[in-house]
């Protein structure tokens, strides 16, 4: 019988995580998660987790998907003598035992194939600047990086704005042999908050490694005064790393994975799903 | 030569302090604070600090207002070779050896005597209460009491305001001997912010123990629907403490101290100077 794949929408504190990927000795949300769905499913076989968006250490999510494959013998089991839904009885269990810095914020049956991944469209990356006249908020410290010069919220979003569209983004990707760095980035906005925070929205097809935190380290820049504002985009179009200063990770959270609506979903998904795992069927 | 008065506006996470007020062995703000005072002034006398408003152990701050008396040869001498004034090198110093769970937000010389206390006529808290249809946000899980079962906010805030206005808070208060629990409740409303969380202001004269906790208490426990609309005006006037939950500090926080305008101030402040200390002098 084949399995039953549910997708789980998560949420998780990134300051004690060397990052989602499962690593040795390391602690990460993916380790923790898969211990605790082990805990609860009992699977005969290893618990396997795909994620939309991999982050590195210490970076954040709100709103990260991941994709999980069920014995159905297990799901059918899961409510025990409650009247609750698999997917409910999951949840609460989840809810149970796993740490306080990952939430399991819902979980559905996958209504196609390959959740997680081959179907999302984008991933909107929120990161989180205080400078002055903003005060540093101690309650804050976690997600929101502190600047201790004042910044040009007008010049930082004027220069990232002239980032946006089909480019590549070499000059803001840590180099991987045979790697593409063109991506589509569909977003890339400054707000300031009530507060005074600085939001940037960073929202591409998909990341190269380090890019957002290279992206919101050129606006930084010239909100400065160090760059002038076309500087980000020479730096894009020369394709040069040198002098874009990489933030630190704390600041950035994956705030969504969006995909396409349903019908597209399943028609991409479908042939996804025939080229990657046949066994596998929702 | 008579001790300058300095007011310092602080923010803190609670989540790592034994409350504001110093205790043996026990990590605690004005531990804290007093210490990075002492290695940035060297004072020939203990560093003494004055607080607006306590908080118990685990309650945040972001509005909290203490004061210092600094002798005025320590005070001239913070500048050092730079030419800043003395209350932004206090500032930059202090913000170099506090821990990071701990911010000097501003620092001026104050304008009266007894800066932090006998003036303030108003201490805002916020409380902030997520419960579903909101989802749990571990990045918020040290300034946000989650609740797991929802609450009908329309329910909570009727119930609320019928405590606002002078009245005898004894069902609300820890009793401690001798002490009064009258005091006058200036607000208790709540709002749903754009999150999904509740957020309770509740703003008096000056608070009793463990109040504001009783108050939000109160207030889940009509919006559960296990007691009705009218049951915290019931109990206020009945005075008894039976049945009212003490809700965990973590989601609680001193927003603001507020003080009278200037020259009101300055004449309470002379008063109660002259009654309280004659030695110190603005």
């Amino acid at each position: 019988m084949s399995a039953i794949r549910l997708r789980l929408d998560l949420a998780y504190d990134g300051t004690g995580f060397a990052g989602w990927a499962s690593q040795p000795d390391r602690r990460t949300v993916q380790g923790e998660l898969t211990a605790a769905l082990t805990t609860v499913l009992r699977p005969p076989e290893p618990v396997r987790l795909t994620v939309a968006g991999r982050t590195d250490a210490g970076v954040h999510a709100r709103g990260q998907v991941a994709h999980v494959d069920i014995d159905p013998d297990a799901h059918a089991r899961l409510p025990g003598r409650s009247e609750r839904s698999p997917e409910a009885a999951l949840l609460s269990r989840l809810g149970g035992i796993l740490p306080p810095d990952i939430a399991v914020r819902d979980g559905a049956h996958a209504r196609v194939g390959c959740a997680a991944r081959c179907g999302a469209r984008a991933r909107p990356n929120l990161t989180r600047t205080a400078a002055p006249p903003a005060t540093r908020d101690p309650l804050r410290r976690h997600d929101t990086l502190w600047w201790p010069r004042s910044l040009d919220a007008a010049a930082m979003g004027a220069a990232s704005r002239e980032l946006v569209g089909l480019k590549d983004f070499a000059a803001f990707c840590r180099r991987r042999e045979g790697a593409t760095t063109i991506r589509t980035l569909l977003e890339y906005s400054w707000v300031r908050l009530p507060d005074g925070v600085l939001a940037a929205t960073v929202r591409a097809d998909a990341f190269c490694h380090s890019m957002v935190r290279s992206l919101v380290g050129a606006a930084v820049t010239v909100g400065e005064g160090r760059r002038s504002v076309d500087w980000p985009e020479a730096m894009q179009r020369r394709g040069e790393r040198t002098g874009i200063p990489v933030l630190a990770p704390h600041g950035l959270s994956l705030e969504e994975v969006r995909y396409p609506p349903d019908a597209d979903l399943a028609a991409r998904a479908s042939s996804s799903r025939a080229r990657r795992d046949p066994r596998i069927t929702a």
